[in-house]
């Protein structure tokens, strides 16, 4: 694999905008949803269906791979592509933000973290240098810099400490990156929820020159608002050549109004989780298959679904399989919800191009409460 | 759909047989073996998966699914065919089985069973007649008579008194079979570990004149060489006419010997539950992928299987799936187990046409003991 690392935008609309990422191993249309593969599967989907839906890019992490198998162990069987039997780009993340959610017993100061396993309660140390070397063993297409995330709400000064660190790390992150043709390595702006410090961070980072630029620290507590907030108050700071993702987030709405102000990538683990849990998202909004009023409902969950499982299974037999724990509810569930992120994401790419992704918006959010494919929406 | 219910002997090997049955939703070659889908799903498979795989007939449960989501619902939204999107044949078990290892508190007398479900703890009653209405309202293709079955080892008269009482369910569930064209109805053949009983039950219910014959109680705690007598010492009595099912087994080793002596179908939970819990059965014999010596092995499970998922994913990352608990393990360990059944019943029965099954025989459990796909077999 040759070629370089190039990030184009095809259209703009107002602050949103429409782009390719071209890796050696692939391109990426933005805005585009990365699906998790935390610990190197996109939990209850085979790898081949995930791409057939869409996907150009998933997301695995740092964390939950250097606990089990072993960063090492994964480079010996030929890099996570291989693994996983994913060929395509793969994003992971650095760890950064599991060692806040997950770890127990964390000890942290300016050379990194010291945390125990959340599996074994093994003790493993992160550094930013050893962070970029587990992402090169992976064979990350898209390595994050090694970040401190902290929880919202955050008093001013805790959230200044961690953004700042997050800068030192940065730095150090950018010098311990491993530069193999066509492989990036994205800068992750923190601060909290105060304006200041998110521009204080971005325009440190920017001046660093990373690949690509994500924001992190949101979603994680913080009323929504305060999140669009803080996206519209960083995005201007960043240099508008690069990529810009939005770590972690999240709903369709959250999506729609991101990519209005301008971000081109995204995970989040809700629509696998909520698929795992019963719920399904649509285009008339969002679905509990564990409701009752579903049990006897012969309707697809939507019937103009580009997903398979979304135009063939009755309502009934997903709330069966739904309430008797069966795994093939999980599959089903988790395909729908995938499918229709990819689809939200193909949607707002052709209207960003099509010049009307205000007009997009408004239609979207009318189809969610209209809770019509054929009832009401739940919840 | 139109047509009769019809079975064909289209070549033997001893007492080995291979044929075809035939009814309106589709043909089932045998020996055939039927994917368990217990409460209305093939656990962890897609359905087009499990036909993709070469299964044309797959099991459901009486027991199962009059308790969740309930028989009359069923009918409602169609038959059991429409509901788990399986239009091809079904054959469905009366509950007998399921009544004795499953239900609590049960109270059995001549006119049938009270049972606690297991689920939610109320009160049900099965009768023939309401087992054979539930199968009727599921649209099953192949009903089974209403039967009791006792657990082995088991007092001879104990054994007796089920067995007469099985015989006497038999006649008011043929009184009770709802006959539509195609729809065929088996009885099934008890009498414990006796084998002056097992002939008193076949032939009586060889006079009452089935469509095919099963033979139950059998795989419930007996030696294996009991289980073999068992079939031996009861095929004579069947008419050779009539396809012969044994319920509930086996292994691989276990289908060998039955086909051996002469029976046409099988289904067992083993391949589909093995595979949930980190088990491959394979040509080469059984894999536990949770052995630690997978861990670092790139080598798939069978570079020569039928199924994708054996020739693609390598046992370290298998291992790797099985010790995270994630659901992609058991959706390829389901798709490799059924696959390695299917592919072996295909293998059978070209071995009964070609007139060698003997020497079948010989080279599979050769196969089995080498351990080689790669490796050495384990436990």
């Amino acid at each position: 694999m040759t070629g370089d690392f190039r990030f184009e935008i095809l259209s703009r609309d107002g602050a949103a905008r429409a782009g390719m990422i071209t890796t050696p191993r692939g391109t990426v249309r933005t805005p585009a949803f990365m699906p998790v593969g935390t610990a190197g599967t996109v939990k209850a989907m085979h790898p081949e269906a995930v791409k057939a839906q869409g996907a150009e890019i998933v997301l695995a992490n740092t964390y939950h791979l250097m606990l089990r198998p072993g960063a090492e162990r994964i480079a010996t069987l030929g890099g996570l592509h291989e693994f996983m039997n994913w060929p395509w780009p793969i994003l992971t993340d650095s760890g950064g933000f599991q060692v806040m959610s997950l770890a127990k017993l964390r000890k942290l100061d300016e050379n990194g973290v010291t945390f125990q396993s959340h599996i074994d309660g093994a003790r493993h140390v992160l550094t930013p240098k050893r962070a970029m070397e587990i992402q090169d063993l992976l064979g990350s297409d898209i390595a994050m810099q090694f970040d401190e995330c902290v929880r919202l709400p955050c008093a001013e000064a805790e959230a200044r400490r961690a953004m700042l660190m997050s800068l030192r790390w940065a730095e150090r992150s950018r010098a311990a990156f491993v530069a193999k043709p066509g492989r990036a390595v994205f800068g992750i702006v923190q601060g909290g929820a105060a304006e200041a410090m998110r521009i204080e961070s971005a325009k440190a980072l920017a001046d660093m020159g990373f690949d690509g630029y994500a924001l992190g620290g949101l979603a994680v507590g913080e009323p929504r608002t305060v999140m669009l907030a803080m996206i519209a108050c960083t995005l201007p700071w960043l240099p508008p050549g690069k990529p810009r993702y939005l770590m972690g987030v999240g709903t369709p709405d959250d999506l729609l109004e991101a990519v209005r102000r301008g971000i081109d990538m995204f995970d989040c683990v809700l629509p696998t989780r909520a698929g795992r849990h019963g719920l399904a998202y649509t285009r008339a909004g969002r679905l509990n298959l564990r409701n009752a009023r579903h049990a006897g409902d012969p309707a697809p969950v939507d019937p103009l679904s580009s997903s398979t499982a979304a135009r063939t299974y009755s309502r009934a037999y997903l709330h069966h399989l739904v309430k008797s724990g069966e795994i093939l509810g999980m599959m089903l569930l988790t395909e729908i919800n995938l499918a229709y992120y990819q689809d939200f994401m193909e949607d707002m790419r052709r209207a960003i191009a099509a010049g009307c992704f205000d007009d997009f918006c408004d239609a979207a959010k009318m189809a969610w409460r209209s809770g019509e494919t054929s009832g009401k929406r739940d919840e």
